[in-house]
């Protein structure tokens, strides 16, 4: 058994990856997170990017514990926020992961901003690296609309007032199956997945 | 004497065009603002450009009043938030015209961004709209840094954390006349001296 480290402390993470593993076939390789590994030194998010951040993340988490490392930056890129929340995401608010605070600023930012200018994308990067070995940084969209009230209650993050493309429910509304077939973490996960069996070999 | 509408109701703004004005020797031109037109539709800012905004505002001004009519449309651009606040500089923490709401978020959203890359850029567009005449839009740029706490008790928006390229005070730190002769506005509202001065003729 290969164990595999995801540099995240956040459970519904480490649930996603393990069932985007288990619907691939992928055995062999069992993954852990930052809750298993004591100490874990927790560096801020400082990078102008997605893969910046991810990187920097995984090749911390190598320094740390030895392990192959996968490490995930994601937040959402609002068209008439330039692109912006993106990295900061997670802190857009100011309050470092109120995800309440986070959404309703977003929403009140956009008051005034119509319907066909209200394109949005949840944007995920992941970084595999392999000490001693590869660095891998791929990266997942998901394209969509930023509506004007929050509804549904799964998920977490900026899912409530996101509604992707072809849907009318919002990625909280939807079950985790369904987001995890759809999602940019999901899309950027499954990019892995062919470096994850040559680890498990 | 020909008069011209400045669309605004900021006595800030006024103040400054008179005296850009002045400085150049611009006479037969009265300026009038928001405060002496009765009446006047106020309509929300919703374009995704300064450009969009300046030059609505300036034909709404000509087509309720018939007086040649100047509106700008300003904000600060800051390059670690993808040129954001932007167009939702007056309304960035979701309070339309909280200058201390606005500024504190910009901050605390800026925590984590390091010195080299707090740069940013107050952003003007003017356009003058002359009845069955001429539209013209013109910008001004004033290139600076953000800094980590406000300063000084001039100016307004977020003057006091912006510190001028060139500069060791903050735009809210420099004299009004000193702030002319460099600011985006200036910039911008000089740009139209050449076209006040023919309507004058």
């Amino acid at each position: 058994m290969t164990r595999v480290l995801l540099a995240s402390r956040n459970a519904k993470k480490l649930g996603e990856l393990r069932r985007i593993l288990a619907d691939a076939d992928v055995s062999g390789i069992e993954i852990i997170g930052l809750a298993d590994v004591p100490e874990f030194p927790d560096a801020p998010e400082t990078g102008a990017t997605f893969e910046e951040n991810a990187l920097a993340k995984a090749r911390d988490a190598v320094a740390a514990t030895g392990l192959p490392s996968i490490a995930d930056d994601s937040g959402i890129a609002v068209d008439a926020l330039n692109g912006m929340p993106g990295v900061l995401s997670a802190r857009w608010s100011g309050k470092h992961g109120d995800d309440q605070a986070n959404l309703d600023l977003v929403l009140a930012q956009l008051t005034d901003v119509p319907d066909e200018r209200r394109g949005a994308a949840f944007v995920c990067t992941a970084a595999l690296v392999v000490p001693g070995g590869t660095e891998v940084v791929v990266r997942g969209e998901w394209r969509g609309t930023v509506i004007r009230a929050g509804r549904g209650e799964n998920g977490f993050g900026y899912d409530p007032i996101f509604v992707p493309e072809g849907e009318t429910r919002t990625s909280a509304e939807l079950t985790p199956a369904e987001k995890d077939a759809q999602s940019h973490r999901g899309r950027a996960l499954r990019l892995l997945l062919d470096h994850l069996r040559s680890l498990a070999d």
